[in-house]
Order: structure tokens, then C-alpha cells, then sequence
């Protein structure tokens, strides 16, 4: 596939990929859009020009909507169709390539548009299936020897995180206050978060409602899943730590996470799947998959001080997961519970075992210890006033790349 | 005040009351409702017929709606209003009074219609604010010698429950099924729950979006909370225990969360408020507050078998509460966490330090080891198939009472 579209050969946005996302337009007009190269395709007004008209099942213009979500519940069948149809217009000597009116009234430049918080979040969930992560947690919070908790290798842990604060990249995060108590004092104290860090982490989309009392299966599960997103878990380490017995993390996680704005579907990423971590002890039969269920996904986080460049200071990939999206999925809905259009399902931290690839402050610095050498030689042991974290990730193999973009996020100072 | 509409003398819906709710009416036409005595009143018809004319700040038919949501938003001064209208409209000689045509098309038997969801809930937060039942909760899980975990009277302890399955009143529920692993096993098994319980909670409802950064404080908070629901925290102790290390309760929990379908204001409940518990020590200064905060509502939970009858279970009171709703308000937002119109926030058990008045299975069979007894014999460690929950609420004083009337559910056997 070749695209009448020029863009570099490292863009995250070829022919490949057709991701989708919501845009403000010429700073007023809102509607769901797709990516290539630096051209952000404004799919309403693509549809309204009769575009769509060969595709089954949509029958009004989903695209003229303020969230992808309506779009979503269409179900793979149509949403996979929109795809395949966007890179048949797209590519090389299409009817789109000499319609010069059509391509003037929904192509813009990417400068031009405002990205969107992709979807409506109803629910979300964030898992903690990097092995690595929770055994480096299990060393710092609890008994080196034991790090790992009994049930970790049994099931998905997870929890329920806040909707409400799920912003998309760009979004300024103001640093929270709370509570926290220093281990050598008696009392907490109130004040600014001292420990503030990101987790790099990655979400997929659901795509349709279930009724409460259903269940998904490993074999069902990615036919429920639109697509993923970077995702950053911003995280009050001090807060977190002092609070989150015995119930879990909340002042310390609710106060901010930030997504990417392209959602990148799994037909996108097929080419990229990998085997999985080899799971010992067998899990429970509900558990259990065949097929390749993880991705290759290359991922970086780079940390940029107000004053200075940015510093790549962690490499890692989401094939390092111990738990897939298809057994996160399979867990959480076999107690009935139901899912609803748009749930955003969270990894956690993705960490791998080189300790260049830990995916949190916590862990790169080891909890502060090793502090962290930026490129102008200032060092962090957590995040700073003004800092920015930025978080990329794509894929690559035989020639073809299909990458997420970049979620980023500032830190201004607590009110 | 007196009504024109005659109720018993120990309704829960006396002319004090005036909840919200939203109803089915003929099974087919919906709308907001509120109700007094066994009379379920259309709202969106008595604003069509003029008589919310004079409520400043209500400029279209709000009630015309599938939720509450959009009425709550109006924000205390028009919701008061509208309610303090109703209580006029309703009372002995008003211009409704001799309304027949009125009365006619507004006025439903309480068995004519269906009651619904009365709210959207964007998000969902439990707390764990009975000290007796974190009390319980500690002796039986970790050591009763430090019963309450060090963080517990620093901070209103809570976590981020499921939104999706949060059921109105009469919804039956179905027995989750999951990992559990008894302690003599050295693996966990899957299968229906064997320890499903009930949690007796009340939850209170927000009335407006906070921008995400910004903090409500305690002596905001009741100006942005409408009003309360009875609140079933369906859990399944076995999942649960297994699970919860280290991030909290997950599957033991979303299966299913039943609220009474009623919204009774805190206008209602003013009469009713009391003094709270000593808090020893003394709390941080964003969780200090002024004036009595607690209310005196009287709670009871009746287990109905199958085959058999009511059989009161416990009778607890809210005002046993150590944290009460504005500090639990103000501690979720300190850190900067935003709020939307309908959010829900639940108790946590409410217990007493009398056994009898202990708000869960868990602890009034102290972990199955003292079955209850039934009225005609049976026992019950926890709750079994086609059992009957009910759970009931109200307040009392000088002749007043406002109540909640009940939520109920019945659980069915698993899938």
C-alpha cells in the first residue's frame, strides 16, 4: 500500500495504521477524525461527501459526534469496514486521490486542529500485569523475598481507577495535595505531593455493552476490543503509600491520568502480535488462550524540564505483559460484572527486567535512591514543578510502522 | 403542614419528604416523579400544566427526562424550590387540592408504575467510615489487637467502586462466579461464591461538576450534595479475600450494587441532624467542620427466604458514622479529583457496637462461625439462592418522619 499522502518514513501515521480520534476544527467545528502522515482527515464531513456510502451498517453520519463512542458500538464488522475503506481512499490513484474539493474541505494540516479526548470513559479499570513492576513494588513496599503477592500469578490483579480525571495528552496536571506521613513521624501532614511520578502504561477500548450477569471469554475478547491508547497513570507516590491500606490506590492516582488521542485499532496491530511470557503455574481454565495474544509495541517515556531538552529515560515494550488484554477482559467480566461502550482498561506500569526499562520514577530511581541524570545534568528522584513527561510508542517490522503518537502532560504547581 | 393526599401516620412519604425519583408510568411513558404517601406524582406533566411556573431558574421541562441528572444540576436554590413548591402544592387547600383534572393526569397509584435508576452515575466511590465495622473488618482479617489499620482516623479510607452495575431496587441479582482459595488449599479453585453477603450503606449524590484541580471544603460540601439512597454493597467475601491484596476490592465487589429509588433531599433531613463521634485525634484542618453533620436515620435489614418470611436481621443507625459526608467529600476532592453531576458516594457497612445493629453477614455471623436464625428455623451463614434482601430507612422527631422506603434484591443462582 502506498498513499498520494507524503509523509516521512518514520511517521507512526502511515497507510498502515488509519487510527481514529476526535478534533476541534478551524477552532469551532468538533467531529471524528483518522490520521496519516501529518493530515488530519475530518471523517463527517468525508461521509456527508458520500465517502461511506458502500460501507453496510452505517446508516447516519456517527462521525459528527464530540466522542468516538457512538462509532464504536457500531462493532467490528463496521468499524473494521470504515478502516479498510479509509485506506482504499487513501492510497495511490483512489477516487479521494483527484477530488480536489473533497480533499480541501477534510484534509488539515495537524496544526490546525485541537485533539479531542477520544472517547466517553463510563468505567475504568486499571490492571497491574507487568511482573516485573509488581515484583519491583512487592521489593520496595513489602519483603524482598516475598515480593510477589500470593494471587499475583493466579489472576489479573486490578482496580477500580476515576473516570472523571482521564485527560488527553496536552492537558496540564496541577499537583495534588494530601495527606502523607513520613516514616520516622507520629502524624501526617497536609501539603503538596512530594513524590509525584508517571506510569507508563497502555489501554484498549471496548466496544458494546454487555448485561450484567454475562461473561467474555478469551476467545471473545478482542472482537470486544475497539483499540488502544498510551496512557499515562500519573501517581502521588507519598499519598499512595500512606493511604492505600487496605482498600487501594486512590487520592494518590485520582487527581490526573492522560491518553493519547489517537486510538490505534487491533487490525492495526495484528501484524505486530507476539508470544506472551510463559505462565507457570497453569492459570484456571477461564484464564486460559490460544493463539499469540500479546504485541510488540516499542515504548518510550522521555522527561523534559521547563528549561532544557527532552531526556529519554525509559525503553520498554507491552510484550513484556504477563497478562494479555484478552485475560484482563475474561477476568473482570466473569463475576458478571458488565462492561459498557467506551471502558478504558489500563495495564499498569509497564516495566521489562532491564532497569533502563522500568516504566515509573519509583523504579528508575529505586524510590528515590538513584537519582536520575537529565541531559543538562539536573537529576530527579520524582517529578518536578513544570517538568514534562511525554510517552511515545509504535511498532515496526518488515518495512511497515504503526505507532500511537505521544501522550504528554506538564506538572504545575499544586494550588 | 397537612396533604390534601391521605397516608398512614408512619409513611415514609409524608408532605416532610418529597423525594425525587423517575418512574414508569402506564409502562411506557417516563419521567421524574416524586411521591407522598402511596401516590407517585408525574413531575413533567404538573410542569406542563403550569404549575412550576413561578420557580425561578426551571425554564424548561426538566422532569421530562430518563434520570435526575439534569434537575439535580439546577443546583440547591431551584431543587429547594421546586420542593418547598411541591410541599405547597400538595398540602390541605392549595390550588392543586381542587385540581381534578390535574390530579388526574399527575396522580399515579404507587403500584400503577415502575420505579427506575433515578440517577446516571458518572462515578463511583465506597468509603469505609463505620469505625466498628472497619473494627469488625480488622479483627477478623488481621490482628485484633491493631484492629484499625494506622491511617483510619486520619482519613475517610475509600476506593473506587463500579459504576456500571449499580441497580435500582428490585433488580435481581445473580451469584458471582470466581477464583477463591480456602486456606488449606495450596491453589485456588473457580466456582459460584460461597460467601455472599450484603453491606448496609447509604450513598449521597452530588449535584455539580468541579473543574479537575479544584477541592470542595467542608463547609461547601452539603450545598453540593441533593440528597441520599439506601445502598447495598453486594460483596462475595471469598472472591474478595483472595483478591484484594494490594490494590483493594475488584470482583468480590462489581457484580452488582442495589439503591433504593428515592432520592431524599438533605432539606428533608435537616430536622434530623445529630451530633457525630468524638474524632480522637484531632483530624487535619481541611477535615475540620462546624455544626452537627451527622443525621439520625434508623436502618434495618430483613433477610426473606424463599419460602418464609421477613425476618429482621439488623438494626443499625447512620449516626454511628465517624466520618461524616462533607469530610468525605472534601478529603476526595483535596487532592484536586473533579466531580460530576451524579456521582454517587456510599457509606461504607454501617455498624453499631452492638452486635445486633453489625451491617453485613460477615460480622453478624462473625465469618459464618455464629449462623443466624430465621423466623422458621432455618440458618444462615451467608446468603443463599433465591434469599430476599431488604433494607429499610428513616428518620424520626417530634412527629415527623421521612424515610427512604426500602431497596431489596433477590439473588439467583449462578449462570
Amino acid at each position: 500500500m502506498k498513499s498520494f499522502v507524503n509523509y516521512a518514513p518514520d511517521s507512526d501515521f502511515s497507510i498502515h495504521n488509519i487510527p481514529f480520534g476526535v478534533a476541534v476544527f478551524d477552532q469551532e467545528y468538533i467531529a471524528c477524525c483518522t490520521r496519516i502522515g501529518d493530515i488530519v482527515v475530518d471523517l463527517a464531513t468525508l461521509y456527508d461527501y458520500g465517502y461511506f456510502d458502500e460501507v453496510e451498517g452505517i446508516n447516519e453520519n456517527v462521525f459528527e459526534a464530540y466522542t468516538l463512542n457512538e462509532f464504536i458500538e457500531l462493532g467490528k464488522p463496521v468499524t473494521n469496514a470504515v478502516r479498510v475503506k479509509l485506506q482504499e481512499l487513501l492510497s495511490d490513484d483512489s477516487k479521494l486521490a483527484n477530488d480536489e474539493k473533497t480533499k480541501e474541505d477534510c484534509f488539515f494540516d495537524l496544526d490546525k486542529v485541537k485533539m479531542m479526548m477520544p472517547v466517553h470513559v463510563p468505567n475504568y479499570t486499571d490492571f497491574y500485569s507487568s511482573i516485573e513492576h509488581a515484583t519491583n513494588v512487592g521489593k520496595m513496599f513489602r519483603d524482598p523475598a516475598t515480593a510477589l503477592l500470593p494471587n499475583w500469578k493466579h489472576l489479573p490483579v486490578g482496580y477500580h481507577g476515576r473516570a472523571s480525571s482521564i485527560v488527553v495528552s496536552g492537558t496540564e496536571i496541577i499537583r495534588p495535595k494530601g495527606q502523607t506521613k513520613a516514616p520516622d513521624m507520629d502524624l501526617p501532614t497536609f501539603g503538596p505531593s512530594k513524590q509525584l511520578d508517571f506510569e507508563l502504561e497502555m489501554a484498549f477500548i471496548v466496544n458494546k455493552n454487555t448485561e450484567m450477569g454475562d461473561s467474555i471469554s478469551t476467545e471473545e475478547a478482542e472482537d470486544t476490543i475497539f483499540g488502544m491508547v498510551l496512557f499515562n497513570d500519573w501517581s502521588a507516590r507519598d499519598i499512595q503509600s500512606w493511604e492505600y491500606v487496605p482498600l487501594g490506590p486512590f487520592l494518590g492516582k485520582n487527581f490526573g491520568s492522560s491518553v493519547s488521542p489517537w486510538v490505534v485499532t487491533l487490525e492495526a496491530l495484528e501484524p505486530f502480535r507476539t508470544e506472551s511470557p510463559v505462565q507457570e503455574p497453569a492459570v484456571l481454565d477461564y484464564l486460559k488462550f490460544s493463539g499469540n495474544k500479546n504485541f510488540d509495541i516499542n515504548l518510550q517515556v522521555y522527561l523534559q524540564p521547563e528549561k532544557g531538552t527532552e531526556c529519554l529515560i525509559s525503553e520498554s515494550n507491552y510484550k513484556y505483559m504477563y497478562w494479555n488484554m484478552a485475560q484482563q477482559l475474561a477476568h473482570h467480566t466473569v463475576n458478571g460484572c458488565n462492561v459498557e461502550v467506551g471502558d478504558m482498561y489500563a495495564s499498569g506500569t509497564i516495566s521489562g527486567e532491564d532497569p533502563k526499562s522500568f516504566g515509573s520514577m519509583l523504579e528508575l530511581t529505586w524510590r528515590g535512591q538513584n537519582p536520575l541524570k537529565l541531559n543538562d545534568g539536573q537529576e530527579r528522584k520524582f517529578i518536578e514543578d513544570h517538568d514534562t513527561v511525554i510517552m511515545r510508542g509504535y511498532a515496526e517490522k518488515d518495512g511497515i510502522r504503526v505507532g500511537f503518537g505521544e501522550v504528554t502532560g506538564t506538572i504545575l504547581p499544586a494550588k
